[in-house]
């Protein structure tokens, strides 16, 4: 009896090889799918395991531990959103340090910005940056732009030896639960931050899934509320990370994301953009009621 | 030799009993997945299958032929949005229609407005009404409210049958590949819902995903404009749905979702709601860039 005929007469299990990756989610409550055509690099370091793999409807995907952290249909609008929000708040950002995203995205995006002298990206994991330049050229491209300068080093002692340094801070952070995550979301690392601005700076932050990790967030909200006199969440879509929509902390001194927005460089920036508009940087900051509820501690 | 041991000395079976729901998405390209406690009823009618089980993350969970239309946990957040919007864009909204949603959801929304007299639940399918009253007291409670009038019939017809009756009309469909959903997203439909609307009149549909259904979209949203001379496509929060965020249009013969807006009303209402805000309803029309040109023909 041959397989064909136990499955019933129209199945062809030569049709029906497929691989799927599976990212568990909540606690292991739940459960996010791709298929996976190729499964094209692998490699374990003393930090973290970097996979990457190609889907039929993600395209090529990035993982860092198991968890998505960048596929090609949809990490620009985490890209966009973190970096454009505090780029076009800041009246004249030269010198713009990123902590972490060692994949790149966020690096294109800062140097869209043609006010740039110089963009640093500080990534621990050098195997990261090596991962992304080989197989993801679509965020590392702008490694080679003679503006960016990439160190591999822990972003917190990166930034404490770094004071009055930076125009704009952006935190592209991985997942708090890990080990070289977690360091970025503590009292003493926003304290350092402040530190890293120059006069009239801004800062960004990645700040994990609105939904379904309240905890978290409403902590990294307070801690970042107590380092900066300004702090404003906002919001976007990111449909291949938990919950679907993503959420971000601006945070200054003293300048407002909303009062000294450069709407008319931000126009002229529209057509490189997939994601971030004017209105967008406006809208943004509006939360859901259950946000609202949850920041003021309701 | 046991089970035990063929695991390793840790693994113990006894505690890895565990069932799983799998929706496929996106053309079987993905996967979204919860696990379940208990299937709690099914059963297969003419039209469709209707399935209730409750999951440790999502709560109580109602299926029809496979796909989520309501968890406990987040079906506020599509149910405010739809039905809100509109509701409050209106300057007085005495009679509501809302077609399909026969869990009850919208009801619950609509009859939440002190000025609505009558809201009337056209469903085309007895055994969702029937499974929300004995499963969904959640969604389904609004039912016996003295207001509400419930409907076995199909939505194209009933509303072909009823001109100039209602202030505000909610389409709260299916997905459109499904039969009895897809004669909701028709020309010939949506020009019967303008017809069905009193003078100053209003609006909305659940019109998918933002993300992975373009093409269903942008046709959807070329339908309802051929039809109402006002037409915007907003969008918010749906983290159950495929992509996460999910997209409405308003519609009209003359008001603007913002201009005739009734705040003062919104903000009294605000201790109900956990999604919608009058922030919320002024930045939801902020369209991404891709949504944008999408909707543009670009």
């Amino acid at each position: 009896m041959s397989d064909k005929t136990t499955n019933g007469p129209d199945h062809d299990p030569a049709q029906d090889i497929h691989f799927w990756y599976t990212e568990y989610r909540f606690g292991h409550r739940a459960a996010f799918q791709m298929k996976v055509d190729r499964h094209v690099f692998s490699i374990s370091g003393k930090l973290q395991r970097v996979d990457v793999f190609d889907t039929p409807q993600f395209g090529r995907v990035m993982t860092l531990d198991g968890l998505v952290m960048v596929t090609e249909k949809d990490e620009w609008m985490y890209h966009e959103m973190l970096v454009h929000v505090p780029m076009f708040a800041h009246p004249d950002p030269r010198r713009v340090l990123i902590v972490g995203g060692g994949d790149g995205g966020s690096l294109r995006e800062a140097l869209r910005h043609p006010r740039v002298e110089e963009a640093v990206l500080v990534e621990i994991d050098a195997n990261v940056v090596e991962t992304a330049r080989a197989y993801l050229p679509f965020t590392a491209s702008a490694m080679s732009d003679p503006r960016a300068t990439v160190v591999i080093a822990e972003g917190g002692a990166y930034i404490r030896d770094h004071a009055a340094a930076f125009d704009v801070v952006i935190i592209d952070s991985t997942d708090p639960t890990k080990g070289a995550g977690g360091l970025l979301f503590t009292d003493e690392f926003y304290g350092n931050c402040r530190k890293a601005l120059r006069p009239g700076g801004v800062m960004s932050a990645e700040t994990e899934d609105a939904l379904y990790d309240l905890p978290f967030l409403t902590m990294a909200a307070a801690r970042i509320a107590k380092a900066f006199p300004v702090a404003r969440l906002y919001w976007g879509m990111m449909s291949a990370y938990p919950s679907g929509t993503w959420t971000y902390t601006f945070a200054s001194a003293q300048t407002d994301p909303l009062a000294g927005y450069r709407e008319k460089d931000a126009l002229a920036m529209r057509g490189q953009l997939r994601y971030y508009t004017p209105g967008i940087h406006r809208a943004c900051f509006a939360l859901p009621a259950f946000l609202e509820r949850a920041l003021a501690g309701r």
